[in-house]
């Protein structure tokens, strides 16, 4: 039940596991971009209100999170900024601001939320962290190639085992609806039908294509053609018959022959009927599925003209999206992720001795290890071992007034429970040998 | 002169260099926290509009950033939701929703940006990054010298050579107060005056206190007490006649003798003058300034009620909060940092060889290296090697007719120009290892 110290509907409180888990991941998705030589980019929070508007269609105009004016303007109920929606329209203005200051190619990453008012539902939030790669300013088939592989990549470096990449080309669809022979007015529609081949039954399919007005005849012979064990191959033969069609071929064998050498054997796949927002894509267009989910890991494309439509300079285009929210939840080991803990805790035997207890947290961390004295205010040693306990900690230090004689301290390891009396000048040296050695034992 | 294309007023596109030169700064910071124990939050951009409002006082509710209602709302022109402001009343929230289900004491960081409509300025912006360190639920000054030292041990990590930490107590100030017979009334204005000695002239301070209401004998003892050379000194010895000016010296000296053993000798110093946001801290207040820096780079205190007023439990509660943006602009190299570049940049010699060229830097990726192929349209090895050194990479591939024939690459040392005919099959090993050498030589 929602309360009052809920997050705001469709939004989340990351706590420290959730955290940790997550800029792992990015760590990684940044790792794997950095050394294809993409360059990150951050741009604001918000933006302009007309940089936004009229971008993202009017269901899309509905879903911007708008900003009030301020000041003696608040009054007016009118906006002048707006949350960002995605990283597409803040690159196309970076491109229109920066031009030629930007390097060419310009290669870049955006990694970081943006928000949208949709209706919260599983796994579908207001506030998600989107993750873009684009390659601005160059026409090569090599671009493409080169950030359809490194959004693979990343996908595999985090650790997800099983996924296809299901690639077709915009131009290979044009010359489907050509072969085809479907009436150009209802081509759009047609493909749209099609596309959800992945996840309604063929007979559904072939209805929706007949209800959108294509001939019934045509409709289950497109559908038996998609739908067939050897489709890829039946459809690069009708493909032959149109030019269009043929150089979309050409396009996607281009790609294949880059990327697929790169990549594990049979991860990769021409799927004529993979469509994928269809309205901005010029050229190649790809998608990560994995067997078993709904839904995609991302995907992208060519869009040549899209950059210059947001309000950017004319250039070639190439990007993929990486659909990190579900990526996340895909990860093995997502929903019970703990967070790391301390390495020493430190007890506080008394008032007097306090300063010690600090020093010696002091010095675990001079050797690189996560260290916090007791904050509490019992004196009592079980009542501590049972906080060094909760925290997860390795080793547990005692320094008590007898220790404070003999100008040593009581490491305790708090697996074993066995207790060592090292010299407080020896401390750091011993903590990091005995971490050293924990570690080694940890990858034998 | 502002463009269409420019981010709005008071925000930034933040270009390569200067996001790898802030996650640098931010990772130190990270680690360092982490260290101490402390562990991340991250809450929502926005929170519920009645969340933050009465939050800030008048002016600050000003200078919340509202976001519109939506759908059938949205021509009503309310707000529902706001940008953050700051860390604390998301963690007042958080405190609140979570309960026990949080760590007693909870030791948390939250690093990332807050909005406010402030005049956008040099060096002030409507969008910065704020860093919070806060402990809820521990009484002991243990946990004030544990925020302090984290906040200066992330200071001195990113490589701030001087800076100072001036520390006092909430309690030294009532003393002062107490000790000067300052009226009730009159107290919170002359710790405001107080404040200003640090920027303004003794002539000045003492005049606007007499403008406050107080006795001009009385302004002109206090103001000379304050600016002594033994200033701290005197001031020990007139609090010893305020039972609550004891108590605060206690206070401040349990403090330095917790801080001020890890801490390079003279860093920390007890500043009786020192009075930071004195609404609604409760004991020891601390501040980190550089030697003719104007403005900290933040600092803290604790503020046993706040949490509680803010709409959370009634927790003890201490924190201290870095001046990010400040502590950036202060760092060695701010202003013309490179943003990491290429180490191989590989050409690309023709479209049959595109895919050789595609795979060799593939390559150089597999052993950790940066890698891309050429993307343009230029087949001249004179102008890819102009790109290749516009990326300042280490090394060029070159892939032509004549090394296909050879199966072999020819790798250009871009510094020396110096070319080795390398066997295909042994450039990932023969990368690594002049990599290896050349970071060997790097150290040397």
């Amino acid at each position: 039940m929602a309360t009052q110290f809920d997050p705001p509907s469709g939004t989340r409180d990351l706590l420290a596991a959730d955290v940790e888990r997550r800029e792992r991941a990015f760590d990684v998705i940044r790792s794997v971009f950095t050394r294809y030589g993409f360059e990150p980019l951050q741009t604001p929070a918000f933006e302009r209100l007309d940089v936004l508007l009229g971008k993202y269609g009017d269901e899309g105009d509905k879903l911007v999170f708008k900003i009030l004016r301020r000041g003696e303007h608040e009054a007016s109920g009118e906006a002048d900024l707006a949350l960002r929606y995605d990283h597409t329209v803040p690159l196309a203005r970076v491109a229109a601001a920066y031009g030629s200051r930007l390097p060419s190619p310009y290669k870049r990453y955006a990694l970081g939320p943006v928000w949208r008012a949709e209706r919260p539902g599983k796994d579908r939030y207001r506030e998600f962290v989107q993750c873009d790669l684009d390659t601005l300013g160059s026409a090569s088939p090599l671009a493409d190639a080169e950030v359809l592989c490194a959004h693979h990549d990343a996908v595999a470096g985090l650790g997800i085992g099983e996924f296809r990449v299901e690639l077709n080309s915009r131009r290979v669809l044009a010359g489907l609806l050509d072969v085809f022979s479907v009436p150009a007015a209802l081509g759009p529609g047609v493909l749209i039908t099609l596309d959800k081949l992945d996840k309604l039954r063929p007979e559904r399919v072939t209805a929706e294509l007949v209800q959108r007005g294509l001939d019934p005849a045509r409709a289950v012979e497109v559908v038996d053609v998609m739908t067939a064990p050897d489709a890829a191959d039946r459809i690069r033969d009708a493909l032959k018959k149109s030019d269009e069609g043929s150089a979309g071929l050409d396009e996607v064998d281009r790609i294949l022959s880059l990327v697929a050498p790169q990549l594990p054997p049979g991860r990769i796949a021409f799927t004529p009927r993979l469509v994928r927002g269809l309205s901005y894509y010029t050229g190649p267009i790809w998608e990560l599925t994995a067997p078993g989910v709904a839904g995609s890991m991302g995907g992208g494309g060519r869009y040549d003209h899209l950059i210059e439509q947001l309000g950017g300079p004319d250039v070639p285009a190439t990007g993929t999206s990486l659909g990190i929210e579900r990526i996340l939840s895909l990860l093995p080991g997502g929903g019970d992720a703990r967070p790391s803990r301390l390495d020493v805790a430190v007890t506080v035997m008394s008032g007097e001795l306090a300063g010690r207890s600090f020093g010696l947290a002091a010095s675990a961390r001079a050797v690189g290890l996560r260290a916090s004295v007791y904050l509490g205010s019992s004196g009592k040693l079980s009542r501590q071992l049972r906080w060094a306990s909760d925290q997860g900690a390795r080793w547990c230090l005692i320094y008590g007034s007898a220790e404070d004689e003999a100008g040593a301290v009581t490491v305790r390891d708090m697996d074993s429970g066995e207790q060592t009396t090292v010299p407080v000048g020896d401390l750091g040296g011993y903590l990091a040998r005995v971490a050293r050695s924990g570690q080694a034992d940890d990858h034998q």
